[in-house]
């Protein structure tokens, strides 16, 4: 080959030796996650013999409910644990059918129902089977980061819609037609109750988005992870809007089962065949015990009522402890296990503020950044999915730092 | 807004009805598997009464050994089945590391292992790491038919190398050079022991393909699955030819864990933070109990010895009967438990031979064609991961079909 010096023959001309491999570009268009930053700097203190407060994690301290995990035991005994079909076992999915009628009245076609290895798998075999690469999609900010970043890995475009008092903290109907004017959009993806602002979208709210999406024949995907987690409200699907919604949801959340990766999508009926074939090739099955423990999960209710109901106890501390620190402002929080509080009195760089708050009084909070690459330098994101014992020491400690740097 | 005429408002001026929106292209472009046309009839003869032998799946037909599943038993009673480090348990990236070591010789840094959910994830994460849309990528044919529809949801040309009689079976370092002088590829996919064929690589070759990839700069993606799965000969990693090969594997074949979704990648060093960041965003992190359960994998090999003891009967016994139908044609297949049968002097449509087989005779195999579209006409594939019972009961099966059609 040395010899060969064909014009048509660049091996060759050429020999590039092996670091002239490049990794794809996409690869530096994913972002990190700045709570990793925040989460390897606690590790530090911890292994140091530091004390630290973990408020950070979006994921349940309560392990998954005892009847979830003795389903998967009783299957490990007595099951092959196989592959299954790619849209997930039959008996899951006529399961959370009847989930639909039962939470919603609304009456879901159990093979409209795909099972998929967490919400991730959803998100991504849903906006592969709905947006052409150069897509734009409209998606809030705030909002959960692996959005944006999936995104940028499909060459699908992220179109900001920012969230503040005005719009309630919800993407609008009139906001998605005021962007579709601009330049015209693919699809909106919806999320409530909202990570991280916590806010759920009033029932007349999510018709209006569902309705506008309809009219400007825009796909709606709406991600329902933290449906079962609200707090006084209740949070609609928006299949009760628009048959043809894009509903993504989970079992990591309400049914406290991060570690098993499995959730679900609905889809229109002419979508499932082609999403069928995504899934085969890109996940072959879901995995089999998360799937038998999922269908236990709806048996599950009085634990995870009683684990809500800490939740619930949680919330209720901080709103009332949180404002006698100046901590009180940001969107009025009904769902999910977040509070986003808004501490532009202290900083415009939460991620500082975040670093601050985790050496000083030893407690880990999410910076904005995370979710805002924009605003979010003016709010710091807090979990209260932790114990009660936790909550109550993070309050007094971050009452601590507010009076030290008051 | 139906009044608004503004040119910039397309919103104000159309409104699509539902029925408008489309999918995506690409959900047309991924093939569905022919398999499944032939496992839904199985089905429905099964549903019938009837019975069939199943030759046509890539699954071993063995349970999980049991100190595997007391691994997992373990952590349910245990553990807080949480989500784990993206790039997986340190304790599972050390144990796969070690058995590099032990295995092939080859020292792997434990940072460079990264636990997948699958090969599946494992192939997902490679790609998009490695290849930017639009990249020409060489793949056998036949071949895993997931390579190209992943390939297809991703936009990656899959740039087809046919395998014959003349190159042993495997894609060669002179075939690349030939196919990147033609037009400029960004990377080969091979894989060792090969499905559909069975071929292992020869240490030489694999050398040697190693060696025009690293020459002519292009990324080495080698699929390793079925490694522990020969017979007679050794496979051995890519690690061992191009310190900077990227390996896919996993646990689902020998390992007997399909329905467990776990495998790995080794990357090179500086490609692993951008796919930490890419896995923290697809997938959040592997499933947790599927972790703990591979780990204790690598301490099960006298019950794994035992079942591929089996294949190796399985083998033998089509090995000698196979030629006696006239069925004896075809690469030789020295590893994982396929054959790949040419036909050709019954057929150029294997698909209709295939259902032929299942309807006459009762035993289920995969046309050809699902592995390659151009040459697989004339080919069937046969697993022989099943018990040696029903592998008996096959050969005689079609053994009756040869002769009735002879």
């Amino acid at each position: 080959m040395p010899d060969d010096t064909s014009p048509t023959s660049p091996a060759g001309r050429v020999a590039p030796a092996a670091t002239e491999r490049r990794a794809a570009s996409r690869l530096a268009r994913v972002a990190s996650f700045l709570a990793m930053d925040v989460l390897s700097a606690a590790g530090a203190i911890e292994r140091a013999g530091g004390s630290v407060i973990h408020m950070e994690l979006g994921e349940p301290s309560a392990p998954t409910p005892r009847r979830i995990r003795d389903a998967a035991k009783r299957a490990l005994d007595g099951d092959r644990v196989s592959y299954t079909e790619a849209l997930g076992r039959g008996a899951l999915r006529e399961r959370i059918g009847r989930h639909y009628r039962d939470t919603y009245g609304v009456t879901v076609d159990p093979a409209r129902i795909v099972v998929t290895t967490g919400s991730s798998a959803g998100f991504v075999l849903a906006f592969l089977a709905l947006f052409e690469p150069g897509a734009r999609v409209a998606v809030s900010a705030p909002g959960y980061p692996a959005y944006r970043n999936i995104f940028a890995a499909l060459g699908i475009e992220a179109v900001p819609v920012p969230l503040d008092d005005a719009n309630g903290w919800t993407i609008t109907g009139a906001a998605v037609e005021r962007l579709h004017a601009e330049a015209p959009l693919a699809g909106v993806l919806a999320m409530s109750p909202a990570n991280p602002s916590g806010v759920t979208m009033k029932r007349e709210t999510l018709a209006a988005l569902a309705g506008a999406c309809r009219r400007l024949g825009l796909w709606f995907v709406s991600d329902e992870i933290y449906h079962g987690l609200t707090y006084g409200v209740a949070a609609e699907t928006a299949l009760a809007f628009d048959d043809e919604a894009v509903i993504v949801n989970s079992f990591s959340k309400y049914y406290c089962m991060t570690g098993w990766r499995i959730g679900w999508l609905v889809l229109p009926e002419r979508l499932v065949r082609g999403v069928e074939r995504l899934a085969q090739n890109l996940y072959i099955s879901p995995p089999y015990l998360s799937q038998v423990a999922a269908e236990a999960a709806f048996d599950a209710i009085d634990e995870l009522e009683a684990i809500k109901a800490g939740y619930a106890a949680n919330r209720d501390l901080f709103l009332n402890e949180l404002p006698k620190m100046g901590l009180g402002k940001g969107p009025a929080a009904d769902g999910a296990f977040y509070l986003y509080i808004d501490v532009s009195h202290l900083t415009d760089d939460s991620l500082t503020l975040s670093r601050a708050i985790l050496r000083k009084a030893g407690v880990a909070v999410t910076p904005g950044l995370d979710f805002d690459p924009d605003n979010g330098g003016r709010f710091i994101r807090l979990s209260y999915a932790g114990s009660q014992a936790d909550c109550r020491e993070a309050v007094s400690r971050l009452y601590s730092f507010v009076t030290a740097n008051a």
